[in-house]
């Protein structure tokens, strides 16, 4: 698992490279849960707290990176795009923050699989989370497509 | 109005740093509509295409300016946040792109302007977009907190 991360951080900053300034690092994956974080001071707005859009910007990595991570472990080669998303900011960050997306339960993911598999195209709601000295700070859901590469859509 | 964006624009690049890797440009207010506007290869993902956080990190801001301009027209000194949002990535962004906000009716800011003075805070709902060839390609929602300095909230 610690190559795939490495793989997952080498990815993020080649293939976005404004997450080399977001200071975006690939933190964490116990099975469970992928965890990305990002230090303040590159993120940091005139109250000196997190600027809104580098957290935005961090859990929908996050989510992008669980489907990835997902879709290796299935060996799929899919294209990830993000169709839509909502946010709450609940309270202010104020110290290096981490988000954190939680595997969807297993029959949403076979579902997803069996959908992508079949059709090409598949999509994922996952929800997402900043949490700061045990209170919930950032709540974040986004639903992600994923198209298979080499493969003509049929719906 | 030409000083007063380049203090906005300042503003940004002074108080929330990772504007300028954004490449985030103060582009226009016409008095009804303020645009921002950011270069595609300084947010670029693997598609070729404006990676979602950027586009998310763009309209965010386009309404945080635009609410700076409101209250700087009404002579008000106030801190602003958002609240939360909603966006929907309805096609990719393949060009340098734009993020207009529209000022919301002239009744909704008089409504806006009153609850700050009276209680010292007040949010305000506002819609952008992000237009590509002649289509939508980013819709976006964000409930934004206005809290005067210097001021104890009363509520």
């Amino acid at each position: 698992m610690k190559e795939r991360l490495q793989e997952l951080q080498e990815t993020f900053y080649t293939e976005i490279p404004i997450t080399y300034y977001l200071g975006v690092i690939v933190q964490d994956y116990n099975g469970n849960c992928l965890t990305l974080k990002a230090a303040l001071e590159k993120n940091i707005n005139h109250k000196d707290t997190a600027f809104a859009g580098s957290l935005n910007a961090l859990v929908t990595l996050a989510g992008w990176g669980l489907l990835w991570l997902i879709l290796k472990e299935q060996e799929l080669k899919a294209n990830i795009v993000i169709q839509d998303s909502r946010i709450s900011y609940l309270k202010p960050v104020t110290t290096h923050f981490s988000a954190k997306c939680y595997l969807p339960e297993s029959s949403q993911i076979s579902h997803f699989v069996s959908i992508l598999s079949k059709r090409g195209k598949a999509r994922l709601e996952l929800y997402l989370e900043v949490w700061e000295a045990g209170a919930l700070a950032v709540a974040f859901q986004g639903r992600y497509v994923a198209v298979l590469k080499n493969t003509r859509i049929g719906e």
